[in-house]
């Protein structure tokens, strides 16, 4: 699994027992999933179909910082599946997984529409291919 | 089940798409099943631990009021076991549903620990017990 | 009174003394005023055009559980006068209280617009009878 | 009176109805209100304890700016009581007033205790008589 | 120069060290660039285009007051050069500077675009001479 | 320049005209570069002591995803010199730079202390060492 984006735990992530929102991370997660549809997918209006089960593995702290990966499961006709996972980058502690999130390619009429990919593509190779 | 906590959606509750992002509706969620936790077991220090498949059903637009409703499944000795569901409160659709939230009492210690409850207590009874 | 959103006060919500901040609480009570006139009246253009004087009454600390309650005092012609009462869950212990928030119904061009309503209507009612 | 902090209207300044949100402007008077006697009674623990009614004169768009005003209105033996107006600040149009903020001074313990001020004092004259 | 806006360092301020998060303080920097320019230009399309070395001077902590000053440099064709100095309300001592904060004026088509004026100009004044 | 964090832009990161607000921008990048120190020197007291000049080079709107690079400039005694560069991750356009941000190790008392690291380490070969 690649893991990209990074947060550094502030008091505004906390819950009232002080460690980090468990509906924080959950936001954060939606977040990455979102935007890593958007990129491979090429459209902005993406939305978030279906999480799996979710298991809090352990918890994170004041100063900790924790990254999020995200990994490709499938390309489905208008859907994209994903898998996460939440960890400790110091310690490489697991905090949260979650084995599938169905984001879906919607059209300009806010419809699920065929998004045409089948597999992972890298910005990169697009632009070079230009 | 019962429906207490309402919001408005405002734009700084909107994805870029401009319907109500599924992270921020997860951390809503999550906190009612928080200090939902906290009153039944009179503890404040509760975290979440589990969620089940989750399943977003239809979406909510900015202006929308939205209800998240949540009922106990079970009493476990250290855990309690709940369920969510959130609709728009206008034309009671459904938005999302959670059939497990497993949260768990902790002790001072951080440690799970035996709360002690077995069944629903409201605070008006306890207070005229007192 | 009746009363229905909850919040858990977290570290986000406090101000430089480690309390419950004023302006947090007086937000939260604008906001559920507001999605309770969206809901009577029927229309989402509603705005606050008046609070009576504000007591208050006790402070609220990280951790606490607390509840919002808002009542109708009465429908006027193209306002909703509600007051509203914030207490602590677990204590019932009173917070605030604003005993007149006058609300106004807005039309489509901005400005105040007869609603039509003289009392409280239920949702499920509505929905009953259509 | 003097009008010092200013804000910039921005999108997760409004309400559902695209104007800025009343609660949001109730909380950034509190806030001014708490900063100015933290800074005239040089305590940093002082509580908002009452306001009186409160008028919304005019709404804000995003974008506008506005100006918040503080004024003394007395100096009591625990409190100091202010009032306040906001204004659009590029037409001068109040948008909302309130003429009585009392603030209370508390002691370390938590508990209302004299702050010996009876006059506005300035930063730059406690400084130069150091 | 003259020092309007104030803010309060509330918990949600903090970095995690537990002192003013400095990519906060930017932001409010920034905010205070763009009103300040959108006031002298009468424009609100108005965008900062460069920010000269930025000095952390000294930190701030929970519940110090602080203010934050703007300077015209000088007017340039499309641009306002700015400077800035945030200071502690209380002490006088100086947290940030930054020399040259530039914005440019755009116009309905969002490109530069000449703004006319010379010199600091004061509502005041201008509401005068309508 | 290797580039880690990513964010969607929604409405709540926008200023008033409904672009990218640069507050923000400098926001996420004072936390990219403070939590990057953090894990190089293992030590979660970091400070941001200084930025050199910010080149606002392009504009990003609702709905992009941006991403955010890291590299190291080099290492000080006390202090650890970054550079950052922020695009657009579908168009690799150049959004901001920053050629030197000075980020200071402290020690327990909140005095620069010697962080003793002199090149870039991978958790990865630190946890396959012990």
């Amino acid at each position: 699994m690649r893991f990209h984006t990074r947060k550094w735990v502030k008091p505004e992530d906390l819950n009232a027992n002080g460690t980090l929102f468990g509906g924080k991370l959950l936001a954060w997660i939606d977040e990455e999933a979102a935007l890593y549809s958007v990129v491979q997918l090429e459209n902005s209006k993406v939305v978030t179909k279906y999480m799996s089960e979710i298991n809090f593995m352990s918890a994170a702290k004041q100063g900790d910082v924790i990254e999020i990966g995200i990994d490709v499961v499938k390309f489905g006709k208008t859907s994209l599946v994903l898998k996460s996972e939440v960890r400790n980058m110091m310690t490489r502690e697991t905090i949260i997984t979650i084995d599938n999130i169905t984001m879906v390619n919607l059209g300009p009429d806010g419809v699920p529409a065929s998004h045409g990919k089948t597999q992972i593509e890298y910005v990169k190779d697009r632009l070079d291919n230009k």
